[in-house]
């Protein structure tokens, strides 16, 4: 019989395929090619395409917007959110409506078109991340953005509309409703219990063992007891902090290493993989900080499809246990260690 | 500059592209095209292919079965969930679970392997509405199911696995997330201003003229202020009611009706369009009902992928306006009139 799980900070429920688990080849998904294409405006020698740099980590006297760069911020050429302007909140009848205020940047992960993060040395994927913190205290001085969002779609499936490996930060002038949602699961558990939700799972997850894929000195990666996906994976510091712009040197260079681990692991068991990445972190600016909330990495390969039940109930279906999914994970022959 | 949109029922936001909307022609997604394959078990004269018929619209003499059905509900062959067994909700250290106990059957909706709604007569979708009223009706009688979902997914990139029309129907043990957002968010606009939400939606829709696309006696559909999705479409009854099962002989006539209206302007429109469309209807079997509830019908063409800034916030990108694609979806010419 199939499992229902319960996750302990949304409620949110999933079910699990115990039965007739799905091995990895048993996956029919829509591989990550691309139409041969137009020149790439993320490409070395092309920065005249984008948007003029915000940041960027390159080499000792070159100029910004010219090659000599190993990491690069822009904005995206097509926001979906602008960042000048007044947000003006106001009624429509029984709706509620504001002008698009927000800011949309796009951090080029790397110079080379076809290169992953499996591809880059760790010290480029440090380059990657450290930027990723860079620009969110940047942004976080503006008072009028609440909420700070990093992700990664790679691959068409994943909704990347670009080949060129890169990430996206949107600033939004409200907290959006699942974060909210998240925050508030968490903080009704700290309030009940004295204790965070997210520190339990992490004690919980290293007691069970089995679903643990890889950890070092700061973080650890697992497929959590109630994915939503197939082969989601978790990364989350072992240190209770709330805020993933708090994240040192050390543990920036901790994070690295083990995102790379686990991108490396999954797209070796699923070739041409499209997957999204989400940074959870806590709101920016607010008045005062919600308790029991833990920052974390979401790693979702796309392997299934999102219909008609899910939208409609907020249930998962999972074709293969997150039991199963670390221990082939865990498994997978890698060329170094983390 | 976009707009920000904020629905009055689960406070979920939208950016609204108003400035450089997309046209139906500026949307490239994947057909709904299947590889051509194996034996269809929901063709005519494979009955034999399907688990044991639960109920069927047929000819007078024909036996369940055999040929000779216009509609005909079975048991999914891979259910997500099982009827027999105990619920047996336990902890699991911080976790929550239970036995997957459910039901889950499909409705085949029509003989013809190659026919959807728009190639269907009026008093053959008739036949598959009233299906699922029967259906719900029957399974409802169960008290350990606390929801029913009746829902849809037509073509591979919507989640169907088979080609051959067909709609869902789980019954669940518990309410799911989704389903009590909604409710809440109802109830607490119902506490707030003793009005159903839905009914004050309605009533702005009908004074706004330009989100309508078409209305009979008991019905309205239109493209809803608040769209998650470009083109999203929701059929409501006029009348304030919560409950799907409820709906009459001469409603259900005048639904199928408005259903093949809405289908057969989007498929004109998006020529091999995958799609799901949703019944949302009140829980069953509760102690008592929530007030404000309207059920509804929600219809989600399938033209935009879900992608990282998506799932980390809960706000959706709609690059059409609703109001324009009413208007695009209203002046559809059709051969017939509802």
């Amino acid at each position: 019989m199939s499992e229902l799980r319960r996750d302990p900070i949304g409620g949110r429920w999933i079910i699990v395929d115990t039965d007739h688990p799905n091995r990895p080849q048993d996956y029919e998904y829509e591989p990550a090619t691309w139409k041969t294409g137009s020149t790439c405006p993320f490409c070395y020698g092309n920065e005249a395409l984008t948007p003029p740099e915000i940041s960027s980590v390159r080499d000792p006297h070159t100029h910004a917007n010219t090659p000599g760069w190993q990491v690069r911020t822009v904005p995206n050429k097509f926001p979906a959110l602008q960042i000048e302007g007044l947000i003006d909140r106001r009624g429509v009848g029984i709706y509620d409506m504001s002008n698009g205020i927000g800011a949309h940047e796009v951090i080029i992960e790397t110079p080379y078109h076809g290169k992953d993060i499996p591809e880059l040395l760790d010290s480029e994927v440090e380059n990657v991340i450290s930027m990723y913190c860079q620009r969110a205290l940047d942004l976080a001085r503006d008072r009028r953005f609440k909420y700070l969002l990093i992700f990664k779609n790679y691959g068409p499936a994943a909704g990347a509309s670009l080949e060129h490996p890169h990430t996206q930060l949107i600033a939004l002038p409200m907290v959006p409703k699942n974060v909210k949602e998240e925050i508030d699961g968490a903080r009704n558990y700290f309030e009940y219990r004295e204790r965070c939700v997210f520190c339990d799972m992490l004690r919980q997850e290293i007691d069970d063992k089995e679903r643990i894929i890889s950890e070092n000195k700061y973080f650890i990666s697992f497929c959590p007891f109630v994915s939503r996906f197939p082969f989601e994976i978790w990364i989350m510091p072992k240190k209770h902090i709330a805020c993933f712009c708090s994240t040192s040197p050390e543990e920036i260079s901790a994070l690295a290493s083990i995102l790379k681990d686990v991108v490396t692991r999954t797209k070796k068991l699923f070739t041409e993989l499209n997957y999204n990445f989400i940074i959870h972190s806590i709101p920016v600016n607010l008045d005062t900080n919600p308790e029991g909330y833990h920052w974390h990495l979401e790693f979702m390969p796309k392997l299934t499809r999102v219909a008609g039940f899910e939208w409609g109930t907020g249930f998962y279906v999972v074709p293969t246990p997150p039991e199963i999914a670390a221990q082939v994970l865990r498994e997978e022959k890698l060329s170094y260690s983390i």
